[in-house]
Parts: structure tokens; sequence; C-alpha cells
């Protein structure tokens, strides 16, 4: 990690219950997050807790809209470790963009309103350097049978 | 928006009977692009027109390939209007990258054919600032039921 | 092509009985890589080698983890000859991002393990420049019925 999170994130996620997981490294050969110049490029995160319990399923048949929008905030929590272990939340200065992927059916089609989970907690966290674009995708189904996947570009204080 | 549409895009539009639709919000919790130094993410558009009609289904289902080719051309028309209102058309140095996604039947495989209906758009309004790299994709199902979605990097003038 | 493949690079592609493809340009309108400031973004590559051999199927119906494994090396060899082509190898600093897709039955969830095989090849032959963060996913089918299709962010000397 480098160095703190600054105080006035840590009593954003204080104020929400929210800890930064500590996350291991991938068991796969790829690298949980890659800083090109002032870009970070954070590798997907599926919706894991580090305590490793796994909110899986899949939206319109076994997963409410409920169950997805609390996926997608494991994403973001998770999205946001990957960010402080590689530069450190302090050289943060914008979430560029966000893709993100829900299992779904085929009947359904709110993707979005899943999705906002992770949007919403990254802006209640990082405040206007959580603003980002977006793309919002259906998948039939994820690795490990995940709910939601995302991945991120992160722009970083030079 | 920043500044007008330059003449020759404009004329190229014209030409085609096009417009740049105006398109309003996300009523979601992202921005619709992002600048990140010169380069731009455009969030997803789904191929819905300004004026509200979902082109939406499934190829190699209930819709063709010529469908597809115009889902893809109201997708490459939101993104030259969300590019627009960003940073306005005259600062786009050029199209970057695309990623585009076909809904699809498991048998249909001509997605490349589908999404050129937006790479020759962006060639014919931008010229040569519209050529780009692309990645073209099924998925079972998009948000709202739409038939294409796509997402675009660009690279802007300083 | 820029330069000739540095000798290092050409020592771990025999080692490894590898070959770079030369492959044709696309037969569709977009490009195979665009440069953008130092960051080269680089077209979705579909399992089909140089002489046109479709390494095709859905992992979990008629096709094989070691078959998907096989499908991911023909991709990262094709990502390496558009990497070649674009700015001559010699010029890459660095493998920033990997997307990677794999036509999946819905009970078929270890794609990490199947994208391994383009990460472990891009490793093997560019070495620490190799590594990068990815984002591994399923979808029900891929263009031309693909096995694997993946695209890239490179860094690139300047």
């Amino acid at each position: 990690m480098i160095g703190e999170i600054p105080a006035r994130i840590r009593e954003r996620l204080a104020e929400r219950s929210l800890e930064l997981p500590v996350l291991g490294p991938p068991r796969y050969a790829y690298e949980p997050a890659v800083l090109c110049g002032d870009v970070l490029h954070v590798s997907g995160q599926i919706s894991r807790t580090a305590a490793g319990e796994l909110l899986g399923g899949t939206l319109g048949e076994d997963a409410t809209t409920d169950d997805g929008v609390a996926a997608a905030r494991v994403c973001a929590l998770n999205l946001l470790a990957r960010m402080h272990e590689a530069v450190g939340l302090a050289n943060v200065r914008r979430v560029v963009k966000l893709n993100a992927w829900v299992a779904s059916s085929r009947d359904f089609v709110d993707q979005p309103t899943v999705v906002d989970g992770a949007s919403q907690l990254l802006r209640d966290v990082l405040g206007d350097a959580g603003g980002h674009a977006r793309t919002a995708l259906a998948v039939h189904v994820l690795p490990q049978g995940a709910l939601v996947e995302i991945d991120a570009v992160v722009a970083v204080r030079e």
C-alpha cells in the first residue's frame, strides 16, 4: 500500500460501515492493476468479498435487483482496494471509466440499476473524483458464477 | 456544447440526411463522457434514438442484419453527439477504439458486418479521424432490450 | 513492420516453436491497431490462425479447457503480430491490459484458466513487459464461432 487512506475517505467509509478489503494476489497469470503513464488499469473484480464469500447467481432467475446492487457494491469496494494497493487512494485523481457485466437471464434488462450500486458507492466514497463514464452489459454467466464483474480505468496524480 | 460543428462535418452529415441528436443526461449514476488528459472515454450508447425510439431485438431471431446495421448507426450518431457535447467535434483528433456488443442468438456470428454500420458512419462523417481499432462481440441480451451498444475511446486536441 | 523483432524475443519464440503470424488487413471497416499518444489499442483478435484455421466451439460443450488454452494462445500470437506490424515489438514497453472473452456454456465458469494461455504466452515471449491487468469474461457466442477473442492496451516507447 502506498500511504494512508486520506482522512476524508476514511470518514466516508466509516459513515457507511464500509471497510476496504485486503485482497490477495490474483491466482492467475495477471496483475491486479497496471499503471500506464498516469492512467491505472484495474483488472476485473468479481463480486467475491475478501472473506471469500461469493455473491453469485443470475439476475432474472435466482437473484433480485437488490442482490445485484449488493454484488456491484462488493465489486466497487474491491476496485477501491486495488486502486489503494497500486497507487494509494490519496493519488486517485478521477475514476474515468467503469466497465460492468451483470450475469442475467434473457428477460432481465435493467443492468444499469444494478451497476448503479457500484457507481453510487464510488461517488459516496471518493466524492467528485468518483464520477465516471460507464458501460453496463449483461452476460449469461461470469467467472466462478459471480453475479457482477467490474473493471476500471483510473486517472492518477503524477 | 463546445463550439459549432465544423462546416465540413456539417456538410457530411447533411449529405447523408443525418442529424446529431441532442441527448439528455443519463438517468443513472454515471457521466456520458469523461476526459482523461487528451483521451475522452464515452459511455456505452445503446441503439435508442433521441426521439426515444428503441431499436431492439436479437440478431438471428427477430432482427435482420440490416436492422443491426441501422441500430449500429444510431449508436454511432449517439457517440458523435456525446463527443460533441463533451469536447466539441472540432476538437476530436481521432476515434481510437470502439467496443461494440450485438444482441445475438447463438447461431448468429456475423457481428462484424453489423458493427460496420457504426464504423462506416464514423469514417463518413469524420473522415480519417473516424478510423479506429475495434472489438465486436455478441451478447445474449443488452440493457433495455437494445439491439446494439457501443462505447468509444477518443483522442482529443489539447 | 517497424524494424526487426529483437533478438531476445526471437529466441524466446523459437524456443517455444512459435512464429509470429503475418495477418492481412481486417476484412471490415476498422484498423487492426491505433496509436493514441504512447498507447496502442489493438483490435479484438479471434482464435483464427494466419493459415486460416478457426479454433472454434464452446467451452463446457464441444471444447475442453485445453482447447480453450490453445485458442487463447493463438489470440496472443495474433496480438503480438498486430503490435509488431503497428509499432515494432522493440517499441513495446508494456502490455497494460487484456480484455478476453471465452465462448462458454452456462455451466463453465473457469474462464481465467483458459485466458491464462494468452497471459502466460505474453509473459514468456515479452518477459516483464508482458505482465498485464486483465478482465476475463464468458460470452454465449463469438464472431465467426471463435472459441476465444482478446484485445489489448499496450504502452509504447516514445
